[in-house]
């Protein structure tokens, strides 16, 4: 290896350098950027950070067009390679998961206050319009449980369903239309990375909180009690079980609904340990379905207190544009309600979107996604649909039966529509606990409590996210639980800022390598010398601390020292490779912290500051005030230069 | 330089290390910390960073007590060796700082809307308590005009001070104890770091708009304008001085006004040209006092329009515990206020304390001092005082006269207290144009150009803070101007945290050193490998624009690549120095990022994971996945193990 053959060599670029003498490496400073190219790589980079636009660039002007109609609807661009072989797969997929969406789709608009044909229409337009947009090829587009309780609970607070139903359905439809147009508006100003600010860990808890609850919830169906609780807190519902225990069960009601869970269950079980087996689970809930309607209807079980679905308006989705609120105090309910709602919606679509992206390592275009999603919402809820979002269990069947599109979606979308064409009527005496035991075996797998063990295992802060949002759930609502999420996670994003790493380095011997003490005990310290590594931009949010820890790491040292009767410490060198940025505030921390050295009698040397930092320590004068012979290529460069006696090799 | 001189040599601690085999250093883990030392870690360099038990360690218990009565009242240490020597200096001081603060304690009040003896008052009892408790020694403490007029307008938009003195004057104490609290438990619960959220480019622009707000304000005093609008934009302002201008203003006034302020402006550029003539603009404020109030009397000139003051209370501060609501709404909107105003306070108060205290190289612990600032505000707002802080102009005037502890602001205090009991009544014919003249002087050096202009040049993010703050409060008022500072304070951090530097690494020739390849255009690539750094910790917030990012440094390279008929990368290493932290959703990146890589057949390299960095990749068993010969000590052995083709010496 051929270290350090010629240390004079000229290394900087065309512009200015800064020259520390002979056997010293010199600094480059990059030429100034001008405002305007500055200004315009910091939007490239936080907007565009994808590139989005490569495929266009030189291109003629008619191919840009064609390239931007693809972008828009992707389904011109795989559409003209779709052949019969990639149809079968979808054809199965499809099935498979409209046969798993029917039963669901019921029951989520219960955890939503709204009649179950609404679950059906939410199948129908929007995997439609994702179809035709989207760019992930297994997601599986409709109604989902966390976000279906999410609205219920939301806009319960706001009318409640039992006495204004009409009311009710119109503010669902308004805030359908307001989370589309959030979630269109996100992707459209290429803000998508805003999602990114609720953190995994963060999803996991709410996700099993939510489940929780949803699950808690079913009691009500499963036990056939009349009268429940409408808050969703488990100490609410839990009173509401046990206070009627004694008269308020029904048994009938009961080995229906367990009887039938344990089935669910175990299809479950089946299907998870054996993963050819996948269909088993995916059909049980609509053979459930058949199987509890016609022993209910054979056996006129709702007679004796079974409950039943009763009535599913027959017909396809009827448009609903004049429902919603454009004007007033509940247009602004319902954008409130839209806004949380359609941002917890978008998590999870995204979320499943580039997990299955990344199996099949092709590219999601997250704002792209983002407009897609909010498109098939803003028309969702003008075709009487509510907020429907990816969801997790049906994509993965979708996935798992193979297939290679998003046609999967639209084969899913007729049948969904024959269902409500010719099939509904036969829904009448679906009794609710099945549904209720539907909805149990499909929340199940949110909990995910092998993704808890590893976050624990990896990072506590995050399991402290996990475990906020779990509880805040379970334990008070929903949107507390969301609201302790996201409070947990910015908490952390400042904890980031306020407090940067700043690590003490020394030599590796016999190298020229200099690295963490902490990490490699051997690593000496070089006499006089400390050498400290700042792992972050010093911004005004962090700068007084940098400067405060580098004193405290002076102090620490000389102390130590004063101990083994060694000499102070005459050189304090700061590692800058990691600063990325520094502003105003920063090199104000800088000078503060060279006047506090300069009266100590501390010499300061800079380390491999980059071309941001050089920039601006040049631009304020601060590169003069400490000298510009006193930033150095390399630590070793450094020490050559300012340590009290020379380390000769 | 003995660079390289045995790459076997065993660089490790006592704890595992990854070997990568011959030739190549290993990676050192470092033992496993437990979860109670880790939080205590973090918790200590969150809220303890500078180390304030440092001086307890080790000591008896008495010495303890001791010391921690002399952490609560700092006058018991530096008491001790109080000599007659250090007096001298504090007495000039005190006596030149109190010259000044008493024409502007009456003048401020009005800033409040309040009786000129609250100004009085606010001099008096605060600073006591500070000398006491502060540990700043050049800080001279009272009201400031920002404060005052940040104050009045929040306790305006409440009550009305015309109609409702009495209820006014309560709400002010009720905020003034709030503010206290808010200031005390800051310190006390050392979450001090929170008030550096308020960017100091932040406050350079909302100091000069709010100096530009009271300065227009004085136009009232200045020209004798009887009706004048209670708003503080500049557009209302200017309409309501123009609308005046043919009947509404006052000759004798604006006489009287514009002449001493044209001396105190003259006498404020003496002092700034010649920096031992600092008495002259500090004592020049109470000369033209005493003078003006001499021609009213003589001429009787207030019988012809010039406003007077007319009455101040004589007498010290009466009790005013019993004024502070505790209860009720008028509760709530003082402790919004309070907690509004109280961290505005602080803000100056802290950075004139850091200022000073970087001059002279003392310490200043920060959260002490809130404890100090809050304690006096809390017992101010129980003796008829309104918020008080440090004050930039005074302070700068103590500091040059001399001041050696806080005992110039004893003295200062005792001067307040004659001239309340004994001298009130002789400013009965102060006329008000006077103060507006004052206030004008005092103000006019909080507009800050040369700060601004070199904001504009050292960081253009930090000048649209400063510009946003500056015309918020200037166009729309004083509130909106500090909202607009904290949002797009925020917004900074959050770029930071979601769109962190990568950049790209190449060979110095004939080093062995990599460095930014944008910053060192002669920096080699190694063929076939491409190398990234990151420049921060990979959390939920950044991880996806990590690797996407990563992926995307990739595809310009492999077009570069291609179009110069070069091999395709088929090795990415990223160097991971400055990685400080990473989180679950971190790691969950990293792991779609290897696994798209593999599906390329590229293979992943990590450099120098940091102590923290690697344990959670172990935990995570992600090093198993990408491989532990895949981390290496740096680039360079990272290159001679995986480059396509060993790049030999």
């Amino acid at each position: 290896m051929g270290r350090e053959k010629d240390p004079h060599a000229e290394i900087t670029g065309p512009d200015r350098a800064y020259n520390n003498g002979p056997g010293v490496r010199t600094v480059a400073v990059p030429p100034e950027q001008t405002l305007v190219k500055d200004l315009t790589h910091t939007v490239k980079e936080t907007l565009f950070s994808d590139d989005p636009l490569r495929p266009f660039r030189d291109q003629p002007k008619s191919r840009k067009l064609w390239l931007g109609l693809q972008g828009l609807f992707p389904i011109l661009e795989w559409g003209k390679d779709y052949r019969l072989g990639k149809f079968k797969g979808d054809l199965i997929a499809g099935l498979t998961i409209a046969s798993l969406c029917i039963p669901q789709d019921i029951a989520y608009a219960k955890l939503a206050n709204l009649l179950p044909q609404y679950g059906l229409y939410t199948s129908f337009v929007p995997p439609l319009i994702y179809a035709f947009m989207g760019s992930s090829r297994h997601i599986a587009i409709g109604p989902v449980a966390v976000v279906s309780l999410l609205l219920g609970t939301l806009l319960r607070k706001e009318v409640d369903p039992d006495k204004e139903p009409e009311k009710y359905l119109q503010l669902a439809f308004t805030a359908t239309f307001f989370a589309g147009v959030t979630q269109f508006a996100l992707g459209f100003l290429r803000l998508g990375f805003l999602i990114d600010f609720l953190s995994h860990a963060a999803i996991v808890g709410f996700m099993a909180g939510a489940a929780i609850t949803i699950a808690l919830q079913q009691f009500k169906g499963l036990l056939g009690i009349q009268k429940f609780t409408k808050k969703t807190d488990i100490v609410s519902v839990m009173r509401s079980v046990w206070s009627s225990a004694h008269h308020g069960w029904n048994w009938q009601t009961i080995a229906i609904g367990v009887s039938f869970l344990a089935f669910l269950l175990l299809t479950k079980y089946i299907g998870k340990r054996n993963k050819k087996c996948f269909w088993i689970p995916a059909i049980a809930p609509l053979f459930s379905v058949i199987v509890a309607t016609f022993i209910v209807y054979k056996t006129r079980a709702d007679k004796k207190g079974v409950q039943i679905v009763k009535h599913i308006r027959q017909g396809v989705n009827p448009p609903s544009a004049s429902k919603i609120f454009f004007t007033g105090d509940l247009m602004v309910k319902g954008l409130l309600i839209g806004v949380e709602a359609g941002m917890v919606a978008l998590t999870e679509a995204v979320a499943i979107a580039r997990t299955f992206a990344a199996m099949k390592d092709y590219n999601i275009d997250g704002n792209k996604e983002m407009v897609a999603i909010g498109t098939m919402n803003i028309v969702g809820s003008m075709t009487s649909c509510y907020i429907a979002t990816g969801s997790f269990s049906r994509s993965a069947v979708n996935y798992m039966a193979g297939c290679n599109t998003a046609v999967s979606n639209i084969v899913m979308s007729c049948v969904v529509v024959l269902t409500l064409k010719v099939i509904t009527p036969l829904f009448r005496y679906t009794p609710n606990a099945i549904l209720a035991a539907i909805i149990i075996s499909a929340v199940v797998s949110l909990v995910d409590i092998p993704a808890m063990i590893r976050i624990w295992k990896i990072d506590k802060f995050d399991f402290l996210a996990c475990a906020g949002a779990f509880f805040g759930v379970v334990f008070i609502s929903v949107e507390i639980g969301l609201l302790i999420a996201v409070a947990i996670s910015f908490a952390k994003i400042l904890l980031q800022v306020t407090r940067p790493r700043t690590v003490v380095l020394g030599k590796i011997p016999g190298t020229d390598i200099y690295r963490n003490i902490a990490q490699y005990p051997k690593a000496e310290t070089i006499p006089g010398v400390l050498i400290i590594r700042v792992d972050s931009a010093i911004y005004f949010s962090n700068a007084n601390y940098v400067r405060e820890r580098s004193l405290r790491w002076l102090a620490d040292e000389d102390e130590r020292l004063a101990k083994n009767h060694q000499p102070k410490i005459q050189v304090l060198i700061i590692e800058m490779s990691p600063v990325s940025d520094i502003d105003t505030a920063g090199i104000h921390g800088l000078e503060e912290l060279h006047k506090s050295l300069t009266k100590r009698g501390i010499q300061l040397g800079l380390v491999n500051p980059g071309p941001v930092v050089i920039s601006k320590l040049h631009a304020s004068k601060y590169s003069e005030t400490i000298g510009e012979d006193r930033m150095f290529l390399t630590v070793a460069d450094a020490i050559t230069r300012c340590a009290p006696k020379a380390e000769a090799a």
